[in-house]
């Protein structure tokens, strides 16, 4: 397989890395993948995430494992085992569909080009949300964004961050609002780690003070990417993205769902279908001080495409 | 001055002490307030914290300094700094403003009274409460809370967090959802603790799941406390509660504000001129990965009377 190389995942001479992203802020420590049970370890436990990227991470460990020799009963086995390594995000079973269950019989070659050829795909697809959305973006928009979108969440420059992003090189003055994004921070820890590393200004709160800021005008458009979005454009994503589009909504602000067009399930009709993932309750257990007292992990929530104002997907514009 | 006791705060024969609530649930560890700036101190730092029992705080702290023998000069210095501790909860200027600041040229017994009387009113008033917001909670009623509106914020059962108790104590079959309530957590830390004393059951759940559980049909009845009532019904309450109002309205769930008297402020005519305390970023930033992004900490917001079904206080009804 060719080189490749992404914020968070790279394959250098045969050498394949993701970017321990449970582990950012603090440290920039990168693990060697060098069998796809790595693979599935890390995408179950989020040290390589993003709805994007677990598709393409998928599909690359597929191709690799291949290229490696796998018998077919073994290369099966662990496509099945990384389809369902985490629920919500349909890239991911998209992704190893294409390269595993797509009713061809692929040689070893052809596998490695669906996987190559999903990777550049979703660079390119980056590039196009990045400058659809960044069109929307006025000089001096503050915009806010929940969860992590970016670099990290894909091959490219990210779906909702990369609008963001795109925004700034275009020479905009915006300035980001990052969701802290419980449980697991990845507005705090991810997000705000890319803006900084992009020199894109920014402030960090907590989820419970969106509303707030929108009450004072600080947001004048709200991006957010997705894990999984249904036929009538119904969109999951990351738990906290429902409430924000809820208060988006009361206080008139154009909330935008980015994603790339392996983010469409068109087999399920609506929000109602796509299942939710529940995590350990130690995540939400696991603040500043550690309780034992029972706890609800949804990770993800949905948003109906009532509340959003649009959808800026490559394949619906 | 008589012994005084409540879950947060007791006076017993002359010693003042206060149970800190940054150490719960891990420990409970009573504070001895032998000087009114161990008190400012712990106000300051939350320590001690609730609208309703930092306005009796502050008093009984006056009462006891005026018992000591202060001089005027010294307790009206420490009335100005007990007044100005915090911002947002009027029921600390209500209470130093009747114990010092009311006109009256009180004796020290006099002083002493009213300190007194607040805190007896605040439990009398924590019992009207209690009983008029239980009669609206059904059996089998999944009730939302946010922050920590019980006995650990008041002299009495609580405010909010009264109400539910008192359903609980009637024999109704409830299941109570807390917001962990950050940056600070006071519903993982303090509400959780309450409830699991008193026996009831419950689920933590980040903030921002909050809208995901009311579209699951999960919360019948929403009861939050409050810090300022403004003139036309606005409450400023913890930072949250407004994003929940508004998601509360938008699934048509009923949404309680339960506050004492003394938090009525009719200076002020709309929500809009509560002052709303900025805290320091390093609340923000302490996440289970602390970070030094730059950070936005307003302590409450201000939830609109259009988004709040009834207001419980006493002298409303």
């Amino acid at each position: 397989m060719k080189d490749l190389d992404s914020l968070g995942l790279r394959h250098q001479s045969g050498r394949l890395e993701i970017l321990d992203q449970t582990r950012l802020p603090d440290e920039e420590v990168w693990i060697e993948v060098p069998h796809p049970e790595v693979m599935i370890e890390c995408i179950k436990r989020l040290a390589v995430r993003g709805a994007p990227l677990i598709g393409a991470a998928a599909a690359i460990t597929l191709a690799r494992f291949a290229e490696d020799g796998a018998s077919p009963v073994a290369f099966f086995e662990i496509a099945k085992r990384l389809r369902e390594a985490r629920p919500t995000a349909v890239n991911l079973m998209w992704a190893v569909d294409r390269v595993a269950f797509s009713g061809n019989d692929f040689t070893v070659k052809e596998v490695v080009a669906q996987a190559e050829e999903i990777f550049d795909e979703d660079v390119a697809e980056c590039e196009w949300m990045a400058e659809k959305g960044a069109a929307l973006i006025q000089d001096g928009d503050g915009v806010l964004t929940h969860c992590n979108s970016g670099g990290l969440a894909t091959c490219g420059i990210g779906t909702a961050l990369g609008v963001i992003k795109r925004a700034h090189q275009k020479g905009k003055a915006i300035h980001v609002y990052v969701d802290e994004t419980r449980p697991l921070l990845q507005g705090a820890r991810l997000t705000a780690w890319e803006l900084t590393k992009a020199g894109i200004p920014m402030t960090l709160l907590c989820d419970n003070m969106a509303a707030h800021l929108m009450s004072l005008k600080k947001v004048q458009k709200i991006f957010v990417g997705a894990d999984r979005v249904a036929r009538n454009g119904d969109a999951a994503n990351k738990i906290g993205t429902y409430g924000l589009a809820i208060a988006a909504k009361y206080h008139q602000i154009p909330f935008y769902v980015v994603a790339p067009t392996s983010t469409r399930d068109n087999s399920i009709e609506t929000g109602l279908g796509i299942p939710i993932e529940l995590r350990k309750e130690s995540e939400v257990q696991l603040g500043p001080n550690r309780t034992s007292f029972p706890a609800w992990n949804p990770a993800f929530d949905v948003t109906p495409r009532s509340l959003i104002t649009d959808l800026i997907m490559p394949k619906e514009c």
